[in-house]
């Protein structure tokens, strides 16, 4: 565990990128030590190109395990490449998504199972895990409606029946996740407006910073 | 374990790849059974697409548990794609490598440890082992000189020292996994003529099937 790690999670439409971005750019309202913020799969070129083979609309026929995996490698060269050198800096280091979203999706979402996709996913990570773990919280119908809105109809055709309980599934992992780490994970109810939910986060990472054995 | 599934393992420029070729060609003479010749990655289009970013140059940067990753799930979906519907046909599959490789290749060749490299395997494989694999066994010196006389004098620069270093490390893993999985693995001495080699892996072909224990 680091301490300087924070992650954030949450089903898609939930609203984490938009409020993440917000509580970067105020940072240095609550702490003076230099951070970064950065997303899976990290913006370097190796993890993109994974990325790009794990989106590719043509690539139905993928199996389960083959994109767990696939998630994982790209995890492991953003760590190398992003997060350990800027942990090695003093920094601290913001990430949307890391290993949570593997074990919601694919542990969860895709049935393969959590234990099997944490212990993998150990290889990738070398054990290396956050200090702290925001979860957004959208009910399922709520966060798929926020995604169509944002999508053409085209896209929004594939919000299909299965589509919906592989989204249950997900959700119902992230609070599972939430009960069993009850010192790393906090909810927050990402159903409230923008502004309150960038507030509790604020509030959150202000008590997080503040804390004696931090 | 799957009495069906033979694997060939060996540094490269052992010659398996033309020795297997005549051995398919020819499997007729010792078995009725039906048969498919595979080789990882295995033809499938999101195997080379994730081949394609292994192999890529231009990622120079890319960490060796990000390749280890990669190459399992490479092997995974050949494993889904190809190898378990022709062991679900009842045919016998031949693989020209499979996760010996990864062991000697990554865990060895680029020191992440075996141990480590196995364990993240049966994740991709489901613990599928093969009931056999034959063992192409020449020096460095003889499989880099044979690389070599393959190759442009421009892709013959990158043999550099620490590409040697790197094929003994590699070439000592098989070794020891001969050790180590005496009941699994055979040894051929593939510095011989590649008449005779070819006829060495007929001869223990036809011993193994003819095992009354598979």
């Amino acid at each position: 565990m680091n301490n300087n790690f924070i992650t954030f999670e949450g089903s898609d439409g939930a609203g984490k990128t938009t409020v993440l971005k917000r509580v970067f750019e105020t940072l240095d309202t609550i702490t003076e030590q230099p951070s970064i913020l950065t997303r899976e799969p990290g913006g370097n070129r190796i993890s993109e190109m994974i990325r790009n083979v794990i989106l590719d609309r043509n690539n139905r026929e993928m199996d389960a395990k083959t994109e767990a995996l696939l998630y994982a490698a790209a995890r492991r060269q953003h760590l190398v490449e992003t997060i350990l050198p800027a942990l090695a800096d003093g920094k601290m280091v913001l990430s949307d998504r890391y290993l949570d979203s593997s074990l919601a999706y694919q542990g969860g979402g895709r049935q393969i199972g959590c234990q099997a996709v944490y212990e993998m996913n150990q290889f990738a990570t070398d054990g290396l895990m956050p200090g702290l773990t925001i979860y957004f919280d959208v009910p399922v119908a709520v966060g798929l409606q926020r995604i169509a809105e944002h999508r053409s109809v085209a896209d929004t055709d594939r919000l299909d029946v299965e589509t919906r309980a592989f989204h249950q599934r997900v959700h119902d992992t992230y609070e599972q996740l939430v009960q069993k780490y009850p010192d790393r994970m906090v909810r927050v109810d990402a159903t409230q407006p923008v502004e309150q939910v960038y507030e509790s986060v604020m509030t959150i990472l202000r008590n997080y910073l503040n804390r004696s054995d931090r």
